[in-house]
C-alpha cells in the first residue's frame, strides 16, 4: 500500500515535469485538447498508467476474464459510460474514463484462461511492437513512406519461405489482413498462373473453374470462391478420413469442369489436423494443379523441431498461407501469404498506377511492393512480428509451440478417461482437443436421439454460465453429424497445467447438475 | 538541463517501484524476458519513453521529416541496426536500440512539414486509442470477443450514415482494411444485388458486367474488376471534362454488356476533383444501376457544413466508401463501407459456418458481424476513430476540415500568380493543390516536346533533393498527357501557413537551378 502511494505521487511529479517541458516546445500541434491549454502528454501518460494497469490485471488470475452483459445493457449506458457519439467534445478527464471503461466491459484475451480463440495471450514485446507501429502510423505502401518496415517485410518473408523450405528462400509474399484474405490472395494468383487473361477479360476468358477443399478446411477458401467469381458451387469440399483429407481422390476431370486449386490445412480450425500434404502435392504434380497450403493455424509448426514433420511436403506448396498472430502469439493482425514463384502477385495484381507508384524516384522501386497488394493502404503488420522474433529467436519461438503442445497433450491424457468426457478423436495432433462433457445425467442414458439432442444443449449451456461467471472461456461447435462440443486449444504463453486443471473443474462445476 | 536530469532520476525511480511491485504478483507470465528474470514492465515503459521522444520530435520543426537512405545502405546495416533476423534472441536493452532505429531510419508522416499522402498527421487521441486496441489484443468477429467495439462500430457506422443522409441512418456497413478493400465490397455487393446466383454459381450465371468508373478514379475499381473476375477490359473508364465526370454519358447498353455498377468519386487521389453525384445518381436511377460513391479522400467533408455540399446526391448512392484515415486524421487503418440496403452485406458474404459463429448463443447473434465480411478475423479499426470523435465531437472534426481546406486555399492564393508556377486546374475543391514548378532555365523556353521532358524531370529532381536533405516530402505525378507536376495535399492538423511557404521557399531553393 505504502508503494502504491509513492508511486502515485512519483508519477504525478514525473507527469507534471514532462508535460511541462514539452508544453514549452511543442505547444499546440501536440494537444489535441480544446484550445490547447492542456497538457497533452500528461494525458498519453495516464493513458498508458490505463493499459499498465490492464495489463497486470490481464495476467492475473485472481481477475475475471471478462464481465459479461448483453448488447442492450451496453448500449443502456452501464454506470455513465456511454457509448454515443455527439457533436460537442468531452473533456480529456472523459476520455481517460472512456478508456478505463472500454477495457473494462471488454474481454481479456490474454488471461491465462482465455481459451476461447486460435490466438490468445498478450505478448509484451509484440505489444511494444504494435505502440511503436502506432506512433510512426505510416503504411506498407512505398519505400519511400515506410523503408525500414518494407526491408523487415522482405527479410521475414525471406526467412518464413526458408522454414517452408523453397530453395533459398526465394519466392514472393505479403502481409495481409488476415488467413482469410491470404487464402484469397492464393486462388486469385493460381487463376492467373493457369488463366492470366482472366485479369484483363474477366471469367469469361476461361472455362469453368474449380478449387477442392476438405470439408474441414476453413470457409474462408469458400468465400474466395464467391467473392472471385468462381462461385461456392465450384469449390468442391472433399469427404475426410476422420480428420484429414483421403487418401485417394478420384480423377477430378470430367463435364467440362477444369480442377485449377487444391487447398490442403495444415492444422484445421477445429480439429487441428494436417492433411497429407505429400500425398496432394503428388495428385496436384499429376494434374498440374496449383497446390495452396493452409498454415494459418498449423504454420507455425514449421518453427518445431519436434513438430514441423507435420507439414511435411509443404515445401512443394505453389503458395502457404502462415498466420504468426495464431500460433506464435504475435498480437492481431499478422498473417502472411507465400508464394514460391517469384512476380506472379505483381503479375496478377499491379495496375500501375502511374500517380501512386513513380517510376523516376531516385531510389530502386522494385521496393515499392504497393501494387502486388488488393490493397492499397496497407497495415504495417511486420514489426511486431520481427520484434518478436529478434527477442525470442527462433528458437523462443519452438519453445513457445512445443510448450502448449505439451499443455495440450496433458489436457488429452487428464481427460481421455476420465469419467464423464467423451473425446471427438484420439492423439491430437495439434493443440486441438477436442470432447463432450456429459453431465451425470446424461451418462445413463441410451444413446439416441434424445440424448443427442440433451448433450447438444450441454455446451452452450456451460459456455454461457462460464461467460457470466467470466472465469474461463472455451469454444464450441458441431460438426457434420456430431452434436455440440467443446474445442480446446491453447496458444497462450501465459497458459499452464493448473489453467487446464482449471478449465476442467470449472466444466464440471457448471456442468454438474445439468 | 536541470529539468531533465530531475526526470531522468524520477523516471528510473519510478519504473523501479512499478516493476517490483508488478514482479511480485504475475512474475513469469508477463515477461518476454530469457528465463523471466528481467523486469519487463520497465521494458514496456522504456518503449514508452522512446516513443514520447519521437512524439514529441515529430512536432519540432527543427527535425527533419526522414533521414533517407538508399534500401542497401539499411541492408548493409546502418551503425549497427541490423536488420537480419537469428536463431537466438536478442537482450531487451538491444530490443530497445533496435526500437530507436526503426524510429530513426523511418518517415515522420505526422511532421508538419510532411505533405507526401492523403493520410498525414499524428493525433494524439487517435494514438491513445490505437495503444489501447492493441493492448486490448482482439478482432471484430463476433460480439463474444469484442463486446464494446462491435457496438461502437455500429453506432459510429450508424452515426456516418446519418450525415450521408440515409433515412434514419439506417443501412449496413463495416470497417474494412482500407479503401481499396471498401470499394472491392462495393463491387461485390452491387453483384449480389442484382444477380445473386453468381455467389454460387461463379460469374458465368450473370451476363458479361460491366463498370464504370472515371479515368481519374482510383484505381482499386479496376482492381476490383480483376480481382472479382470482371476483367479490366470490362471496367470502363469515363472521360472527364478535366477533372469530373462529363455531364452526359452515352447510353451504356450495347453488345450485351449489361452496366451494373457505377463510382462517382468524392474527391480524387491527385485532383481532387468531385463527380457531380447528383447527375450520375439521374442516370443511374433511369437504367437502374448501382451507384456507389468512392468518399474515401472526400468523406470527410461531410462533417462540414461549408464544404458538404461538394458531395451532394451522395444520399443517393447504394454505397459509399469513407476513409476516416485520410481527411479526418484517424490514424492508419480506419476505412468504412456504408451501404444503404440491410441485410445485403451479410446475403452477399455469408457461408454460415457453424464452427465460428454458434447460433445458440445466450445473447443475440445478430451482433455476430464476422460473416458480413469477407475476412474471418477482422482488425479494431473503431475504437481510435470512435474515441477521437468523442474527444473532438463533430465540431471538432468540422474544424479541422474546414482548416485544412483554408490552408490549401492559401497555398493556391499564394502560388497561381507567382512567377515560376504554373497551375494544372483553377479552384480547388478539396485540399489538392496541383502545380508546375518551371525553374528560370525553362522559363523562357517555347513550350514543345523537349521542354515537357525537362519539365517533366524537374518534379522527381526536387523531390528527390528533398528527401536528401529530409526537409519536407510532397508528392508528384504525371496525369494523362501531363508531365509530371506537384501534388500537394493538406491533411494534416500540424500544419499551419509558415509549412506552406516553407515548402514553396523548398522547392525554389531546390529547384532554382535546376
Amino acid at each position: 500500500m505504502e508503494n502504491v502511494c509513492k508511486i502515485d505521487v512519483l508519477l504525478n511529479l514525473f507527469l507534471c515535469l514532462i508535460s511541462d517541458r514539452l508544453f514549452d516546445c511543442i505547444s499546440p500541434y501536440l494537444l489535441p485538447a480544446k484550445n490547447g491549454e492542456e497538457p497533452t502528454m500528461q494525458f498519453l501518460l495516464e493513458v498508458v498508467d490505463i493499459l499498465t494497469n490492464y495489463v497486470k490485471k490481464t495476467f492475473d488470475r485472481s481477475t475475471k476474464v471478462l464481465d459479461f452483459h448483453h448488447p442492450h445493457q451496453l448500449l443502456e449506458g452501464m454506470e455513465g459510460f456511454n457509448l454515443e457519439l455527439s457533436d460537442q467534445p468531452e473533456s480529456l478527464e472523459q476520455i481517460l474514463v472512456d478508456c478505463r471503461d472500454t477495457l473494462k466491459y471488454g474481454v481479456r484475451t490474454g488471461h491465462p484462461r482465455f481459451f476461447n480463440q486460435l490466438s490468445s495471450g498478450l505478448d509484451i514485446i509484440g505489444l511494444a511492437g504494435e505502440w511503436l507501429t502506432s506512433t510512426a502510423n505510416t503504411n506498407m505502401f512505398t519505400y519511400e513512406i515506410a523503408p525500414v518496415f518494407v526491408l523487415m517485410e522482405q527479410l521475414t518473408l525471406k526467412k518464413m519461405r526458408e522454414m517452408i523450405g523453397w530453395p533459398g528462400g526465394e519466392g514472393d509474399g505479403l502481409f495481409s489482413p488476415g488467413g482469410a484474405i491470404s487464402n484469397m490472395y492464393s486462388v486469385m494468383i493460381a487463376r492467373y498462373k493457369y488463366f492470366p487473361e482472366v485479369k484483363t477479360k474477366g471469367m469469361s476468358a476461361a472455362p469453368r473453374l474449380v478449387l477442392f477443399t476438405s470439408e474441414h478446411s476453413h470457409y474462408s477458401i469458400k468465400k474466395a470462391g464467391a467473392a472471385l467469381g468462381f462461385g461456392t458451387e465450384n469449390v468442391i469440399l472433399l469427404s475426410t478420413d476422420e480428420r484429414y483429407l483421403k487418401k485417394k481422390k478420384k480423377k477430378p476431370v470430367n463435364l467440362g469442369y477444369v480442377p485449377l486449386f487444391v487447398n490442403a490445412t495444415g492444422g484445421s480450425t477445429v480439429y487441428g489436423a494436417f492433411d497429407p500434404i505429400n500425398e496432394i502435392a503428388d495428385i496436384c504434380e499429376k494434374y498440374n494443379l496449383w497446390l495452396h497450403v493452409d498454415g494459418a493455424w498449423g504454420g507455425g509448426l514449421l518453427m518445431s523441431r519436434k513438430h514441423r514433420h507435420k507439414l511435411n511436403g509443404i515445401e512443394r506448396a505453389n503458395s502457404v498461407t502462415w498466420n504468426p498472430h495464431k500460433m506464435m502469439g504475435v498480437p492481431l493482425q499478422c498473417s502472411a501469404i507465400l508464394v514460391r514463384e517469384k512476380g506472379i502477385l505483381a503479375g496478377c495484381n499491379s495496375m500501375c498506377a502511374g500517380y501512386l507508384f513513380q517510376p523516376d524516384k531516385q531510389y530502386d522501386v522494385t521496393y515499392d511492393t504497393g501494387d502486388k497488394a488488393i490493397q492499397c493502404g496497407r497495415h504495417v503488420d511486420i514489426f511486431k512480428f520481427w520484434l518478436m522474433w529478434k527477442a525470442k529467436g527462433t528458437i523462443g519461438f519452438e519453445q513457445h509451440i512445443d510448450k502448449c503442445l505439451d499443455l495440450s497433450q496433458y489436457l488429452y491424457n487428464k481427460i481421455k478417461n476420465r469419467e464423464g468426457y467423451v473425446m471427438v478423436f484420439d492423439g491430437p495432433q495439434h493443440t486441438n482437443v477436442c470432447f463432450w462433457y456429459i453431465p451425470p445425467s446424461l451418462r445413463g442414458m441410451p444413446d439416441g436421439p434424445e440424448r443427442q439432442e440433451k448433450l447438444h444443449r450441454v455446451a452452450p449451456k456451460i459456455k454461457a454460465m462460464m461467460m457470466e461467471s467470466g472465469t474461463t472461456m472455451v469454444g464450441y461447435q458441431p460438426q457434420g453429424n456430431k452434436v455440440n462440443f467443446f474445442r480446446m486449444v491453447v496458444s497462450n504463453p501465459a497458459a499452464t497445467q493448473s489453467d487446464i486443471d482449471f478449465l476442467i473443474d470449472e466444466i464440471e462445476r457448471l456442468g454438474h447438475d445439468l
